[in-house]
């Protein structure tokens, strides 16, 4: 069985292809700028590779030069027998879906929830249905890690009517919690309570029992929880009102304040929504970068404060993404003092982290954990559980 | 010296005088449904007392109808020396501050944040201000107790221009959280590390240490951090866009929405904003106040975990309010398996409690007081304290 596990963003398509028995990885690709003036494309495929700096037309054009490729290398003489997309949120919709105009509809009543994610994502899904009619198109959405929270954690306090719209704490990064979960499960050879910290261009905390989300920090767009890049977290909701009647600011502007132009990038005066750049900045003592690390780093402590208490105390804590793989700063900011909590970070072992290290002190009551995410891995078994399921139905 | 402590609701007037030398109470009363149909007050000077049930047709009659029953009581024949304000917030003013246009200005400036508080307030303000124009009124805002807290904590993760012009995490409950943290402070002998959780119509947390609040739960308006009676706490941003885009509903619409239909009220169905009526109907096994009542013990519970992370450990948690004071199943629920953090409460102390008791286990960590608040005694030694700088220099 071959699945093509596929995530598109506002720009990008990025694609691995697995041969499910045994899991192997038989290529891999990205294409960025798709449909901007700049742009290009890296695949490979065991030793072969492809590189241009050309930036796809369209979603249309990737796709075909990806298909082709994977033709041209022998990885892919047919069709896949499923695509897996790493699909964010539909309203009403989770967990694993098949793909049709139904869910995509469903995915698009959230576009102003997820002006970023939602109509690029819908967009490239009509593309791989006119080029694969046939092909199983498997949307793994994002929310179904949190599927099964409890009201108390995913209501918002707003009328009824309202709630069960489906306007309420839905979640994100599932994928990556999922494997995060798993990770730690195996490592600790049990399900553990386990605070699972995805930190990355997006942020999102996850409180985990019994190998299942029970509350995260987004809600239902991708602008809220902590701080992110270029995008707002978690604010003020009548800021938006002092904005537009007291500023006199328009909606749309106001959209474009929190998509853009908040976040770290705002936080640090503009200097950088990337924590790479603000942590480099912060060793040479740049004020700007120190506001934006120091604030979102107190913002991560409390949040992993609340999930230990909404957990009645957490065994385990896990750091993946970009940040919270690569950032020896940002977890020792958001953990210094947590002894209280039963967490204590060893300072040399979090700076000489590598994936899969333990970085907690050897009495820490709590473990602590760096892991390298794979969110493709996952998805694509969660289609290949589709088709077997499919299949003997 | 006599100061008269007022606090103003958008339909309601309460005092408190006070004689400073030894702060002798002499008189209090309230006026309700101030400018409505229904309404009436009470007002009691020693053993004299005066009630109406006729609703005062506005400030002005109320403040007269005051000042009437405090002179034929004997205990103000002439004007006070101040009149105390508990002030919400205005923007870029805060602290202790004589009223006058500037600072009436600067209240407004923030009337889309607290629609429900300031305009009231100021209204009340100017008729002070007719009626007793050489008598200094004294705003005593409550954001005060917040004003040195740090940039990671204050700031909400906007761009530079916004935050500069004060859209902060201001605070509220400030001369709640003044009177909660002296009182423990004076009950363990020094300042200690404490969350002090004001409880009530309103309600906040603060995290406080060397008597000063460093966090809070309220940012700019009076709809934010836990949900309110029938006002919103935090939701995602986002979600009025989506209201407005995709259900199609006005701003004015949503703000109604936001202010009088959501919080508790919103969380029970409609059943109410009281959590008096919602306790009660809770332990007679209903489904729709044990939602609200869970929900809101949730992120109680949650946000006591996220402040005992913001101070690296807490010595003491005090509840104060109509709810923090009487609620022994909110307190309850709210620190139930809390051990992890030394939280232990004394599960026969808690439901007896009387203010002034501490309701943990005798070898918790963290004390836990029940403590009843005094918020004019608060906001009536500040107008003292700036009469007496005023005239000393």
């Amino acid at each position: 069985m071959l699945v093509l596990s596929v995530n598109v963003g506002s720009t990008s398509l990025k694609y691995r292809l697995y041969r499910m028995d045994g899991e192997v990885e038989l290529a891999h690709g990205h294409f960025e700028g798709v449909a901007r003036d700049r742009g290009g494309s890296s695949q490979q495929a065991g030793a072969l590779t492809r590189q241009t700096d050309v930036p796809a037309r369209g979603y249309q054009d990737a796709i075909a030069d990806m298909l082709t490729f994977l033709k041209e290398t022998n990885v892919l003489p047919q069709l896949p027998d499923a695509v897996a997309f790493k699909t964010v949120a539909a309203m009403g919709v989770t967990g694993v879906q098949r793909l049709n105009e139904n869910v995509l509809h469903c995915m698009e009543q959230l576009n102003a929830l997820l002006p970023a994610h939602n109509p690029p994502y819908v967009a490239a899904i009509r593309q791989f249905m006119d080029i694969m009619p046939d092909t199983p198109l498997i949307g793994c959405f994002e929310t179904g890690f949190f599927s099964d929270m409890p009201p108390h954690a995913y209501l918002y306090p707003l009328p009824q009517a309202l709630s069960e719209q489906g306007l309420r704490r839905n979640g994100a990064h599932g994928a990556s919690h999922e494997y995060v979960t798993q990770w730690v499960t195996k490592r600790m050879g049990k399900p553990v309570r386990l605070i699972s910290c995805h930190l990355g261009g997006s942020s999102s905390l996850a409180a985990v029992r019994d190998g299942r989300g029970q509350d995260t920090t987004i809600g239902l767009s991708m602008q809220t929880g902590l701080p992110h890049n270029n995008r707002i977290g978690d604010i003020d909701p009548y800021l938006t009102f002092y904005l537009h009647e007291t500023l006199g600011m328009g909606l749309d502007d106001i959209k474009h304040l929190y998509g853009t132009q908040s976040g770290l990038y705002g936080l640090s005066h503009g200097l950088s929504g990337d924590m790479r750049v603000l942590t480099d900045a912060y060793q040479r003592g740049d004020p700007r970068a120190k506001q934006a690390v120091d604030a979102f780093c107190y913002q991560l402590r409390k949040q992993i404060g609340a999930y230990v208490a909404a957990l009645g105390g957490a065994e385990a804590i896990a750091f993946t993404g970009g940040i919270g793989q690569n950032s020896p700063i940002v977890r020792g900011l958001a953990l210094q003092g947590q002894s209280c909590m039963g967490i204590v970070i060893h300072e040399a072992k979090n700076h000489a982290a590598q994936p899969g290290d333990d970085i907690s002190v050897d009495d820490s009551p709590v473990r602590i954990f760096v892991v390298s995410t794979n969110e493709e891995i996952i998805i694509a078994r969660k289609a290949k559980r589709w088709l077997e399921r499919k299949e003997t139905h």
